[in-house]
């Protein structure tokens, strides 16, 4: 069993959401609410967010329960027996509307609607942020690295300063989805099917009394590996590795060498043409070591020989904006659309649909109340049923993968360049929206609330 | 059973570790090595870091296994038999030395020192650096938000936006032993006997159709609950507890209000002045949304009428420093000391120890040889012999929690200040350690390696 697979992550929730849940047991307040997830405002460093973590979030949330440990420390906690006995029988019989993963998307567009009993969707609030939040910002990270490699290889190198299990095994498959060519975290690839990359480390090499006899020892072992060439002097490494091909001859199958410190650019220029005057030409030059899009970027404007990229803890974490300023908020309770005025936090009421116009490529969206009919393509999609995953939008990580990189690949230029600059892509609300949000804003204002 | 208590994790390691153990058994490598965990150089925002993780690392290590599903999937990826049968078998031996969870460290002091047989201590690297790294980084993050609250309550409301599940359990642990009061996190206050707290959110105001039955309604299932105030108009909202005060007269128990949006500062003087001419003047101010140490700091300057702060996403991803330059290298193998000298990478050599100088204050740490005697503390302990921890060492979360508070008292207030300095923490090396770095170091260079 791996963290994806469990399910009883019910008490993955914050202190307030059980005692609001208590509440509303007393108040019998047991009609359909919805909540929409969004996020409010993009982080200065993104132009897009791409879409991560449904599938397995609604698997959890399938089988969502609470273990009779869970149940006994709430009673400790003080909480009514009318509270533990709901929990004990707990189970999710909502519906989720939702943008299917891989899909692009921006500003205060919805990205999940739960419309469930108001106690099952105030529940699970916690646990949807924490999961959709974590892999839609490591997603929507993967795709800048991606697209800055130009069709090189990146290998996620992130597993050990990710933040903690779960954001190792479901980062390295939001980064997958988003473009990146392979994990080197092996329980994400067992997890997710996900293809695993890897070379060696300087342990290995440091291990041995002699880096000549480390090579030869790898390469006995595995003949097609890549060596990491700088433990003690990166040139000087390179030419063990060429007197390794020419003791070996046509068992030399060595595929390529590692570069992870100094400057990368140009030790790549003279790795390149040091190889090259050895006829080892086919050997691949990775290289790694505080890596980000933007460094990847300026090694391919050097035209740096650089054949594929290992980049760690900057996408890992996403380091240029590390948290996303995702909200869910309550948008109709019994029928009644509703929002809130918190200054600076404003909602759209009500059950929606963001439609999607494009020229090509995307031109603009507008977000709409969920039963117009607008020009454009419907971004959210029915993906779950009195609590059961629909198996109609259920996908394989492939299909994301590449539906992803046609969502990426739609995106105005202006909008997936990784370079800071003012443009915003137009996100409009339909009149028919805003006039609903004006109608329960003066409701509320004149007292109603 | 939850994420901690896990010990399946095995297979969350990097695919390196896996190839390089292989070699490893096929060479017969299975002399003692140390490893050495440290940070190599500090984040700007950071003056000292503060240890945290060991107990939870230790515990998964201690009962390390691996799945028949783990084991299979190794086959598939065409490991030998041989990897696989030791896999099977896979317990870890060594030993442990380690900073205490809670110790105050800067750069380059080694926070953990393993000893065990190289392929052990090469298999763990992805698991204890992914650990330690989070537990650390929050814990270092939480102490300056601590701090900067002077005395005052701060709840730890991140769970939504840290990064997945074992960030929001493990995160909140440390944090909690940084100095914060207490997580909103049920799974995390389950699993490490934390505190737990929190009030009512939005939705809970939102749902009702009039916001003073919101508030009657939830005063009668938690009599001594904090309101939330800002769902329509903050003032409003105040008035609205003053009328159910005076409503309730003796039977109302409520503690306090929360403010969640808007001039945190301003309206906290506001709603002061508001429920003192109401003779409310034992309700408590809690405000939240988007503080970190530096807005609360300047709460605390203008002298706002604040007493308790909930503090989210910035102090759950530590969103001013999301990762430290954390490293787990070889520095011995078969009783002799490694180093690599890749450029900008230093590595002190052989098993260490650091001895710190106090004068009221900490004045200076020096690292040295594990078997030299210098003046001051030694700082690393046996924590862990023969795979098992040694219950000598174990301490629960509140002693760790209070052993944290002397260390973080006895930083110079240079250190110890949230604004940012020039200055940093004095730490030698040891004339005997130089030495020996110095001669491996030529020895490598001389072509030894």
């Amino acid at each position: 069993m791996t963290d994806t697979e469990r399910q009883d992550l019910g008490l993955f929730t914050d202190l307030y959401q059980l005692t609001m849940l208590d509440a509303y047991l007393r108040e019998g307040m047991h009609d359909d609410a919805v909540f929409t997830l969004f996020v409010r405002r993009l982080p200065e460093e993104r132009k897009f967010l791409l879409a991560a973590g449904l599938d397995p979030l609604l698997e959890t949330i399938e089988g969502l329960s609470f273990s009779d440990e869970d149940l006994n420390y709430l009673k400790e906690q003080d909480f009514s027996q009318k509270l533990i006995d709901y929990l004990r029988n707990f189970k999710f019989t909502g519906q989720v509307r939702a943008l299917p993963e891989g899909t692009v998307f921006f500003e205060n567009e919805p990205i999940v609607e739960i419309k469930a009993p108001l106690p099952q969707a105030q529940l699970i609030e916690t646990l949807v942020m924490n999961q959709l939040h974590l892999q839609t910002l490591l997603a929507s990270k993967g795709a800048r690295v991606a697209r800055s490699a130009q069709g090189r290889r990146v290998l996620d190198f992130g597993a050990r300063r990710v933040h903690g299990i779960d954001a190792g095994i479901k980062g390295s498959r939001a980064l997958y989805l988003s473009g990146i060519t392979a994990t080197s975290n092996m329980l994400a690839g067992c997890t997710y099917d996900l293809p695993v990359a890897g070379t060696m480390a300087h342990s290995y090499i440091q291990a041995h009394d002699c880096e000549y006899d480390a090579f030869k020892n790898f390469t006995n072992a595995f003949p097609e590996t890549v060596l990491l060439v700088d433990t003690i002097d990166t040139i000087k490494g390179v030419e063990k590795v060429i007197k390794l091909a020419n003791e070996l001859g046509d068992d030399f199958k060595v595929k390529g060498i590692r570069l992870d410190s100094g400057d990368l650019g140009d030790l790549a220029f003279k790795v390149r043409e040091l190889l090259d005057e050895h006829n080892l030409n086919h050997l691949k030059i990775i290289a790694s070591g505080g890596l980000d899009e933007h460094k990847i970027a300026q090694l391919i404007k050097d035209n740096a020989p650089i054949d594929g990229f290992g980049v760690g803890t900057g996408m890992g974490v996403s380091d240029d904006a590390s948290a996303l300023d995702m909200a869910y908020k309550l948008v109709e309770y019994a029928g009644k659309g509703r929002l809130k005025l918190s200054s600076g936090k404003p909602v759209l009421p009500g059950e929606k649909q963001v439609f999607r116009e494009a020229k090509g490529s995307f031109s603009h969206d507008t977000i709409a109340r969920v039963e117009e009919q607008l020009p454009g393509e419907p971004l959210l999609r029915k993906v779950m049923q009195n609590g059961k995953r629909l198996p109609s939008h259920q996908r394989n990580i492939e299909e994301i993968r590449q539906y992803a990189q046609q969502q990426l690949d739609k995106l105005p230029d202006s909008m997936s360049s990784i370079s800071c600059t003012e443009a915003s892509y137009p996100v409009e609300i339909s009149d028919t929206l805003a006039n609903y949000q004006k109608e329960i804003t003066e409701h509320l204002k004149r007292g109603g609330g």
